[in-house]
């Protein structure tokens, strides 16, 4: 198993907080990045259909892409992050699903009956869904995986800014996909925070606010 | 900080996978559940709009409503888990907004220029936005939510199962909830593992599928 910078499960989760001011001098090497969202995509997904898909942006050409569609707000965390990856959800990601099943067969770690059960049974209503329910289970599919890779991240020693204000219609086209497939989810900017920069510490609402008990 | 039963990060994400099938026995007590969605809350939310609203159903009366509008195939987890946390978004949560800044201004954690800047900025997207963007934000912000859950609940020695297949149309009223103002998003089943129970271990595509750098 990966061994973690920071691998206390607590610190990772109750004492993450968005940094908006990066080391611009933290460059994280590219196979480490490719690990994290490895890592990160270990995240259950609806019928485990992984409707997710990352851009890495780590060089100044792609940085200029994300200005192209990202409110001028979050230009601090673009310009001086490490890299910052853009979260699509793949709305047609169930066109690949018959592969994984078949696959998951063949290897024999499902039976016939499972593998019918599956084309019988899910795919129909992937199938036959419309843009607004893909759309749907593309955008939480890639929030669960968004979430790991914050934590994902700091296990591994760095913070990051989850970044939603941006052209929800230039996004996809821009960073070169296919605006029909891809929607955007958020960017996440990830390095080492600056340390001379002063960060707002958020607060939550009570969570008796948002909790019932049936 | 909590003291988590399971405090290593590595195995707590890493070695997460979905339970079907829970001991019927295990009870969780109210209090522990409502720490595990406090502990669940410090997950980032755009704009800090905390769009999420939490449902926890651990009573017989409670889990037959979840069966009004659960497809059979999530009866397993209803029936055997020791809770559902049923999760759903709030579109109408910016209209909380106002009072938490102005808190925030109070508490003196703010100046009264980023006040303004939050009242000038943030608060129109919301107030100007449309159902569509509501929608996403709040069922974005809710998923981040659900997946610091399932960590949290491994992290307290259970297992979880995120539950997808409900009619969307129905989940909100039957909950009690304005279905309006409330989007389903899903339901997380909570328990100890049965056992006696086989679990499919569910396999990803490779990372390099949905891995571009740009």
């Amino acid at each position: 198993m990966t061994q973690f910078e920071n691998n206390n499960f607590g610190d990772v989760l109750l004492n993450r907080h968005s940094v908006r001011h990066f080391d611009k001098d933290v460059k994280i090497p590219r196979e480490e990045l490719r690990e994290m969202i490895k890592e990160t995509i270990t995240a259950p997904s609806a019928c485990n259909l992984q409707a997710w898909q990352f851009i890495v942006v780590d060089t100044d050409e792609g940085k200029k892409k994300l200005h192209e569609f990202y409110m001028p707000f979050n230009n601090p965390q673009i310009d001086t992050s490490s890299a910052i990856i853009q979260i699509f959800g793949n709305t047609l990601a169930f066109k690949k699903y018959r592969a994984l099943w078949d696959h998951m067969y063949e290897e024999k770690r499902i039976s016939k009956e499972e593998l019918d059960k599956v084309y019988n049974t899910f795919l129909p209503l992937y199938e036959h869904a419309d843009k607004t329910m893909l759309t749907a289970d593309a955008m939480v599919d890639s929030s669960l995986a968004a979430m790991q890779l914050m934590l994902v991240a700091r296990a591994h020693g760095y913070e990051t800014n989850a970044m939603a204000g941006y052209d929800a219609k230039k996004a996809a086209s821009v960073m070169g996909l296919d605006p029909e497939q891809y929607v955007p989810v958020m960017g996440i900017a990830i390095g080492k925070p600056d340390a001379s920069a002063e960060e707002l510490k958020s607060v939550r609402y009570p969570v008796d606010d948002v909790l019932k008990f049936e």
